[in-house]
């Protein structure tokens, strides 16, 4: 958790994310591309409240860092943890997983995927409102 | 380059940094300690102002983001580069550099050391004033 709440950010908004992957309105600007060098790939993602990403899973594995509002991250199986800004989360490879905002607040996040020589992304089906809600 | 400027932190100070590997005062997070699945190391690093990392490598290379203040980047060789928030620098594997604060500003950057698996930080000697002022 930040020791005092921030209400600025730190990168611009990037491009309208895919509405193939996304319930909602998110925005994805792409930190670093995909490198051969590094195997990582990083975007700053701004979720409008409500807007979350489909399920889905990293051959890889990825580091969430949570920079502004309030956000929501759920593991298969597992309950809904919410994220505010300073927490970090480490999803483990082909973990079952998506993120987004809360409701009522928007939510910005660093994501981080590394590995990616093994594959990046494999995007799943949405989060239905009842998931979303539970 | 953010579209706004930002005095808060994202993340909270963490210990003072090993003066073995620094001159000045810095203070190192563990955001994420080295993971043997995902293979990375973040930390989340403030330089007081004039601090900054002695002369190292790393073999998997490592991205810096900036958050907060005015920073310097150098490669061997090279002219220093200014680093101010939003800013990220792609650092090659095995490519000699160091990392710090401006002599009038603190300093925040997020640092990320993907395949750790090839080893992460070989630390070499201080930068001199004559560097830092060049």
């Amino acid at each position: 958790m930040s020791s005092s709440e921030n209400n600025t950010s730190i990168f611009p908004k990037g491009e309208k994310a895919a509405p193939d992957y996304f319930v909602g309105t998110a925005y994805v600007n792409p930190l670093v591309p995909n490198d051969p060098t590094l195997h990582i790939q990083i975007w700053d993602v701004v979720f409008e409240a409500g807007a979350r990403n489909n399920w889905h899973t990293h051959a890889g594995g990825q580091i969430l860092m949570a920079t502004k509002g309030i956000g929501y991250y759920q593991e298969k199986g597992k309950p809904i943890q919410v994220l505010r800004q300073g927490d970090v989360v480490n999803v483990p490879p082909h973990v079952k997983h998506w993120h987004g905002a809360s409701p009522d607040s928007e939510f910005t996040h660093i994501a981080i995927n590394p590995n990616t020589q093994g594959g990046v992304t494999v995007w799943l089906e949405p989060v239905t409102e009842e998931e979303y809600n539970g």
